[in-house]
């Protein structure tokens, strides 16, 4: 690290090596980032990585860095950091940051309350709009989030309007507040979930939301800036479920190896444990195997048509879900919908394992004399399968919804592992019936 | 629709009711909207339901609601009507957009120049604070995306610096506009990628980033209202590939029944195509399989374990591929850590395969005289299998991304069809020298 101790770094080129430090690297290097742009570059990073470099400087030096922290980011900073180490974190902040930080240490990270900063700007209805301008001039050397929206209180702090500073900007002066401003302004209380609140922040294209509580009394603003990085947090959750692991919550190289396995094993071992069944049910039909090998040959196939159909539909479901485009209660639509897919790709799949059986047939007598009767049973099988994979798998999101669940956590390999232990059923049901008499 | 008739109509119930109406019901509602928020109703809407609905307008409306479009709303619009239509859109623009829609078609959708908008606030190196901000009350008349940061240009519309209309009303009222701009702006180039983007977005909680051209030209502003529907797209495309279909690129409903089912088919076919592969394997092994029906009864259990640990393993690389948590040349890392993992988890399942079997033996005598030995081949393959999964999982997504493809298209079933075919290679390979001379 010598080459470090007399050059400058530059901000990008730290965030670039960033992950490959150690954290005596990075403590080290974060040292030579020149004065003028550490603070923003301090900014920059994730709550995770600010705690990770506040804990490992000096004491001394602690509290620059705690103090530069609105309120919201005060409040991930400490959460990330390990327990024993949150109160002196805490005791680094002024005394009147501090209480509000413990106020929102007491909303759930999902909820509208986790998300808000109580800093904003207030303006009076009866206030002219030259003296509001005067008013956020001075306001700008406080830490509020943004300037850029001023909302009108009563005195009982109740929200009555916002107005933009754009719209005081264009306000005649002596034109009041309460004749400027939009009255119907969206909202959302402490409880809300973020995902309704990013859906609103898209829906509407807005920079910020007001947090009111039940008395529409404000309570504090979340702004569009911070709900990117929650839209991506969300997402990476999703998508973690969907492939089957608990969400990481952390970046891959974050994680501990150990913390690791204990997320991903979880959920592996239930899916072995209901993949056993298939066990089980072979198990049934050991004498039809016996008697059939060549019945063995197609179980991969028929199992896995079941189980990718059933992560596709599933995964669509999800993902509706989520952004709303579709609604508990389009269950029904949703379930015709998906048995005509169903029934349409398992036909598909069908006559493709027809057509490929009857070849191989043709071509090098694969699959004896009863080969027509195997094709068979394996075609309708697959209609069979796909059909019942494409029903469960879209189903199966809107019932774990229903019971309150997150429905993302009817991941692909779960679904997989329940149509894996149906799709056998079928399938030797199928062939019990199509080939009793000829090879069973 | 008898009441819609005689009463107005709340947005926020249209909204509501919107995927569960027709076409004429919309147009018909969306006319009972008052007018007071019909403008913001109509903003709220998506490009594709905008569209739709000025599609369905007698040809005297469309002029007023195609002209409330910023340029690059406009160009969503355009380019979400059927290919016939977008001449007659286009048509409705003053000329000076229609120049600017023109412009910006020629981008890619994915690519900040397909994200930008030309209209944005320039001011002089040599104004001062009080000119700029008396400048800034002008514009705000116009359509400029936001006033709330201003874009310091020269003569030939190079970028200087930028400076928020929070700086300039803090500033003393003659300081000039370069003594208070910042000079280190974050910056992309028309062609960057919206993932790149989104991550500047999200690293530096930036309210606008600035889009210039190779000599630092100033084409346009990103804004972060627009982002956040970007980066719910980018994360149900990519939620959908990990699920093992193509991008829908529109809500479940809107998609009709054959265009989804195309959409579904295709990934269906491929992967029923790979997995035809396992029953050429299994034919490989068709001799022991007859002489041992035994070893069928665990292909189910051994090949979704490999498959379940590589949809895992696959999926978490694709988010952190997706996110930059990752990098392509950190693929060396990612292996041994992968390697270490499906060694691990291959293990847990491996012990708890062979516990399930010799505790079924003892219980029923399911399988046989050689129980152990089967036990012991379950066991060692799982541990293979998983281990080879998790590997193979890990690793797609960097040969994808590496060979230029999305690396979220190594899917989930993608990679467990993959590794279906092997998984069943290693499994009669371990069984084969095992079982030798006793079951074999």
């Amino acid at each position: 690290m010598e080459t470090l101790e007399r050059e400058p770094i530059f901000p990008q080129d730290l965030r670039d090596a960033w992950p490959a430090l150690s954290r005596d690297e990075r403590v080290e290097s974060f040292k030579l980032v020149p004065h003028a742009t550490a603070d923003d570059f301090f900014l920059s990073l994730s709550a995770h990585a600010q705690a990770e470099l506040i804990l490992a400087m000096p004491p001394g030096e602690r509290r620059t860095w705690m103090r530069l922290l609105a309120p919201d980011d005060a409040v991930d900073v400490v959460q990330s950091a390990p327990p024993e180490h949150r109160e002196a974190l805490l005791g680094e902040l002024d005394d009147a940051t501090r209480t509000e930080v413990q106020v929102l240490q007491a909303y759930e990270e999902d909820e509208a309350g986790g998300l808000m900063n109580p800093r904003f700007v207030r303006v009076r209805p009866e206030m002219t709009s030259d003296e509001a301008i005067g008013y956020l001039r001075k306001q700008t050397r406080e830490q509020v989030e943004t300037v850029y929206y001023a909302y009108v209180l009563d005195a009982q702090q109740h929200l009555l309007g916002v107005v933009s500073l754009r719209q005081l900007i264009q306000a005649a002066p002596d034109e009041r507040v309460d004749e400027v401003m939009r009255r119907d302004v969206v909202t959302v209380s402490e409880n809300t979930n973020q995902e309704v609140v990013i859906r609103l922040f898209a829906e509407h294209g807005l920079m910020a939301i007001p947090v009111v509580d039940a008395e529409r009394r404000m309570k504090g603003i979340v702004t569009v800036d911070d709900i990117v990085q929650v839209v991506q947090e969300e997402a990476t959750e999703d998508i973690q479920k969907v492939g089957g692991m608990e969400a990481l919550d952390a970046p891959y190289f974050k994680v501990g190896l150990g913390a690791m396995l204990k997320k991903r094993a979880g959920w592996l071992l239930v899916l072995f444990l209901g993949e056993m069944l298939t066990a089980t049910a072979m198990g049934y039909f050991e004498a039809e195997i016996s008697r059939a090998v060549v019945l063995a040959l197609f179980v991969p196939l028929i199992i896995s048509s079941g189980g990718n159909s059933g992560s596709q539909a599933t995964t669509l479901i999800i993902r509706s879900l989520a952004l709303s485009e579709v609604r508990l209660r389009d269950w029904w639509r949703v379930m015709r919908r998906e048995v005509l897919a169903g029934l349409a790709l398992g036909a598909i799949l069908g006559t493709v394992g027809i057509v490929r059986i009857l070849l191989w047939q043709r071509l090098f007598h694969t699959y004896g004399e009863h080969a027509f009767l195997v094709a068979l049973t394996v075609g309708l099988s697959l209609v069979g399968v796909v059909t019942w994979g494409t029903l469960s798998g879209s189903m199966l999101p809107f019932v774990l919804r229903r019971l309150g669940f997150d429905p993302a956590s009817a991941s692909a390999p779960f679904v997989a592992t329940l149509v894996d232990v149906s799709g056998l059923v079928i399938y030797f049901t199928v062939a019990a019936v199509l080939l009793r008499g000829t090879l069973l």
